[in-house]
């Protein structure tokens, strides 16, 4: 999320209720996941083992629980909660805005573009032309539809992510300040859930084309022309690049990639990074000839026991 | 789908934009798939792999593009693209009416049925007596509901096929004309997605009752008297015979047949056709004592490369 | 199901139309199904194989179709056809009442609870405070909601289960008459499907938070802190201890235990019940280093067999 303007340091600071090292007027200008931020932008860390990466990232403000030296041309938070004080910057720029009706009287929308009856469409929302949006679809506040996209009825796009803390009191949810992007071309059937961004956008490429009952995870971004079959899991932060085709059922974990042109059979599970132009099977995957291999050894195994024996 | 009337050929040819060979006024009554097509229909081919197929189907026009010989007692027409000039028939016969009010005026709705709020149903609806149409369920135009029959929450029925011709120019959509049919005595769970026919209908045989969150793809058949229950999925054009029982988060390949009486256990993958009154396993499934020993075998396999090293 | 006052076993005859052996004034306060019912309680058993255990049960009334010897201190209904009479009781005292608005003038909702719009909200609902619930939300009669929930888009919480007796002439359906109770500081995502219990309560406990497109199936109990990830499906009259983490797409059958802090990880089916304070994987589940090492194993198979032969 980029802030509406820069701020200073030190309004920022007023804003998380934090300590600040560095120049007042050091300009902040967004905040973002550590693994896509930028110059200008605030990344949070709690935990000793990521003070590094944190401080060595793009990031040029860094929201830390530790007095530790200040990186060249950066500034510092101190706070002793990192997690509740980014909570504070995603609450104070994007405070949630209860409905006064079902679709939303600064949701802009493209010509020619059909919106079904029982729609509900959040504040802000962008929708470009030529789409059709079909009954009891929901489209949470801030998202972006490209032109001629098609939603079938039930997708929900822009919930939060599925994102908390692990606390002794319980739970602490991440808030999600992020959105959903759609680009144009795009089909998505009915019954799908796209979660927004923790702080940055969840992306469906330009053509690429959804069955029904599929999960997209918050902070994902999925290329250009994929096909996706239904009841697939992608989780979140994760790269699904170009004209990759993904049969019914498969799950993919968090944060890795998916190589152009991959092909994933159904039922497939994926916990690592995989490369393009190859098709994988099984969970966890391997190329579907190995895979093959591997039934047809496991078709044998009984009887290759008893003769051991 | 029948058309409301015969047309001529010449008729056909006008509105696909195409070359006709043969009587123009050779009668056509209707468009259809290649496996279910029959006397009257229009079938498209458009890969010389299928010419001989779609030529030799019971369809008596092929939208075709080559210039064949034209087999007795049949009709062509001729296209560069017979996919494109397929979806002008599509869009000639059953182009998207978008909905003026919630529930249409074409809709007919039968004697004691409840409909709760937020339901959508759309153009052409036929629902039958002693129904209940559950809050925030969603019906497609032209979906045919029987007698005493429930569907629950969030359910939508006759979203489009997922089926699309991939172009350079990127994935373009078959349009679907088809329906979907609910028979007598059946029961839908929440959040089930049932999309429309391509050309047919895609059906659930009466007395079938389906758990929640259930995908049933374009065209398919499900019997009399089945039992699916939650996160299964059927694919398009597959055929489930009567009295089959299919478990959690099964998965099933489109074109295929699953015999009468089969049982297919949870978390199973059904790719290929398989034989009615037997119990099913695994992804992909053999028959469960089959399966059964395998996961033994499969338990006592690190031990065994122990031994053998 | 607790009755709204004691009935006396005369009463309750009267509703099942059966038979009733003992005292005419014996006391009856509620239905329950055999795994959970208490004194007071009404139980019905159909097959001679259960007699036993539903005559031995807490329950003192049971709805049976053989005159036994009745059991000290209980009393017995008489009936031909047991489902059929217990469906008797549920729909007297919970009979479905269609709605009359989207949000029933019944329903109670607590302060600072912030109700989206195209959301419906059945007969004699409770919602706690602070809670959130999203656009195309479906909250079923006689849901109970705590404090501090959120609930997003396109759930539906309430909808009956799936459960059926196989008839000659169908399945027969055991008409739900519990409810969903939902804790405080729970959150739920979008489009997931919680089913009410037949005579009990399916709960989700405090603190526990859940992803989108998740099935829970009929009075199944999920205990406190725990974490279920998408596409996940329990099964009915299943307890899930506190502080359990699932992860997507695993799949839990009916009626067992998962042990307090266990993990599964994903694509995990779980079929008996486990251990808590472990680490599973697989389907069937094993501990993961097992899973793991037959991983392993598998891998090198193929190769196995080429040396054997």
């Amino acid at each position: 999320m980029k802030f509406p303007k820069t701020y200073t340091l030190k309004e920022i600071s007023q804003i998380t209720q934090t300590e600040f090292i560095g120049d007042k007027n050091f300009p902040v200008k967004g905040i973002n996941e550590i693994h896509v931020v930028e110059s200008g932008d605030v990344v949070f860390v709690d935990h000793p083992k990521y003070y590094d990466k944190a401080l060595k990232s793009a990031a040029t403000v860094i929201l830390i629980n530790k007095k530790v030296d200040c990186p060249k041309g950066k500034a510092l938070l101190i706070s002793d909660d990192p997690f509740r004080d980014f909570n504070r910057l995603s609450n104070y720029f994007k405070p949630f805005e209860p409905a006064k009706q079902s679709i939303a009287t600064s949701a802009k929308i493209g010509k020619n573009t059909i919106i079904q009856p029982n729609v509900f469409i959040g504040n802000h929302v962008v929708i470009g032309d030529n789409c059709v949006i079909h009954a009891n679809v929901t489209i949470y506040d801030n998202c972006v539809i490209g032109n001629h996209v098609t939603i079938h009825s039930g997708t929900i796009l822009g919930a939060d992510a599925f994102y908390y803390k692990n606390r002794p009191t319980g739970y602490d949810k991440l808030v999600s300040c992020g959105r959903v992007v759609i680009k144009d071309h795009v089909d998505i059937g009915a019954n799908c859930t796209i979660d927004k961004g923790v702080t940055g956008d969840t992306t469906i490429g330009e053509g690429t084309k959804l069955d029904n009952l599929i999960q997209i995870a918050h902070d994902t971004v999925i290329g250009k022309k994929c096909l996706l079959a239904s009841l697939t899991a992608v989780a979140g932060c994760t790269v699904i690049e170009d004209e990759v085709t993904i049969w019914g059922q498969c799950g993919i974990v968090s944060g890795i990639t998916i190589g152009k042109k991959a092909v994933l059979m159904a039922q497939s599970g994926v916990s690592k990074s995989i490369e393009g132009g190859k098709v994988y099977w099984g969970s966890p995957v391997t190329e579907l000839r190995d895979r093959q291999r591997e039934l047809i050894a496991i078709r044998k195994l009984p009887e290759l026991l008893k003769k051991i024996k």
